[in-house]
């Protein structure tokens, strides 16, 4: 009976889940032990504590996806050009020798370049490929926000390119570390008008660099209260993500992340007039079990790190 | 025999000159207690401390601008809104009654509003009226890099109008906060060639939020030395800067700031087919010249705090 142990190995975090040999997930974990919490040669340890018991099913295997497989992680499976589909990506997995008789392997990340600038991922591609096989959409425009958000271009089932936008790390400077954190509740929740109202600021041609010091200003002239500047912010920072991307031709976007985050997208995208389609965690999951019939190859191509 | 203690009180710094009636600089000094250092009701004790010799010169009078004019200051002296000109600011000057004896007087800021978003500046003011002194220019662009640079727009004499960029506060933020700090070394020296290709690098339409990630693969990729990057990065956002002013019919703009930022920004300047003329402090010590006919008129406008 096989049973996969699929893992979306992060830097902060991680997430396991045991699937069945249809994908459907058994059971889930997570756990705050991302790779930079890991000391050297601990990887083993940590993946033995966390996943021990579902390794010892029968017929038990192991994919890991995400930063584990990064320079900084625990065996480098190096990128893959772009365009490429889950074929090129499950050709490139990796076997992992460091447990006797466990089965593990780990996916590579894809890479692109633009007029000579290098852009990576890791784990989305994955996400990429699971939401492929769960919404049967083999071209669209599939975007994945997070710290570093993807934009990724689908044809014909395969990424053909992809950018990268840092706007959750600028989020979280700039409502945590610059001026604006002074005036600005960054735990707030999500206040949609004043989202709405920073998404439409960002499309005045001014720039974030000068839109953002408004953030400062609603505060210092009392116009704008101080849990509705964390929306504000955020508005202001999606929508200048959005105003850089080519949306014209773009009927739907297929949206991957978590809820809190997904909502503001699906907001702004369809204030842009773009329908949105959202997937969570299910992506990872769907795209492991895809990537999975690949593993008897990495077995008989298996390097010892 | 009059004597001007002239005084740019900052956030994080102050410096201070003593004038002659002629706006001569006789002595400069400086010292690292910005306003943000300066304990609740501290203000006279380190104003002594610093310029009481000074202020016992025969005849001798202060002028202050900067943020010892702010809500966090030493005395809140309200913005003067735009369009202003050193009448209009000259008028709005607060005298300072802190002190038994001592003829003290603070310069307010300017205030400006675009589409019910305010601006503020605090001190630049000042710097642009002794621009104008000391180059004669009555009309066009004045430039002010820092944490936030101002972009102002002078006509007759008066700042018609103007944005803040928080540029150099980005810059700070990610080249020693975010995941660019871990391979970027931010004490580096300029690298002209880096900085350029920074500058042509934000005008590809991607956007900084994409584009500051390069700075990061540049690195992963081994593409830019640890050493250009800082100087890409200053590139890039201060290429975006420049993408979003109204450059078309400028032809000379007038920098005023310390000479490691002026160079960058005229390095930029020049590559976009503008001309620039470069002050540094001088510009404060004629601007709180030009400003001090008004403090007789202020002496008896005055107000206690």
């Amino acid at each position: 009976m096989t049973r996969l142990v699929a893992i979306d190995w992060g830097t902060s975090s991680l997430r396991g889940a045991l699937l069945d040999a249809d994908g459907k997930v058994i059971e889930e974990r997570s756990d705050a032990r991302g790779i930079l919490k890991v000391p050297e040669g601990g990887f083993p340890a940590v993946f033995e504590a966390l996943f021990g018991d579902w390794m010892r099913l029968e017929g038990a295997q192991c994919l890991i996806s995400g930063m584990a497989g990064s320079k900084q992680g625990w065996v480098e499976a190096p990128y893959c050009a772009c365009p490429a589909g889950h074929v090129e990506v499950g050709r490139k997995i990796i076997r992992i020798d460091a447990i006797p008789g466990a089965r593990i392997a780990i996916v590579p990340g894809l890479s692109d370049e633009h007029d000579g600038v290098p852009d990576v991922m890791r784990g989305e591609e994955v996400q990429i490929f699971g939401a492929m096989a769960l919404t049967g959409a083999s071209d669209g425009l599939f975007v994945l926000p997070g710290t570093h958000n993807k934009w990724a271009t689908v044809r014909k089932g395969r990424v053909a390119g992809f950018r990268t936008c840092m706007t959750g790390e600028f989020y979280a400077l700039l409502s945590q570390h610059s001026i604006l954190a002074r005036t600005l509740d960054a735990t707030a929740p999500l206040d949609e008008a004043a989202f709405l109202q920073g998404v439409t600021q960002s499309e005045n041609g001014h720039g974030l660099l000068h839109n953002a010091f408004g953030a400062r200003t609603l505060a210092l002239f009392e116009r704008m209260p101080k849990e509705e500047l964390s929306s504000y912010l955020s508005g202001l920072l999606i929508g200048e993500e959005l105003r850089t991307q080519s949306l014209q031709a773009v009927g739907e976007v297929v949206l991957i992340g978590s809820p809190v985050l997904t909502e503001r997208y699906t907001l702004a995208l369809r204030a842009a007039g773009v329908a949105t389609r959202t997937l969570g965690a299910e992506a990872t999951w769907a795209g492991l079990h895809a990537l999975s019939g690949f593993l008897a190859a990495a077995d008989s191509n298996g390097i010892q790190p």
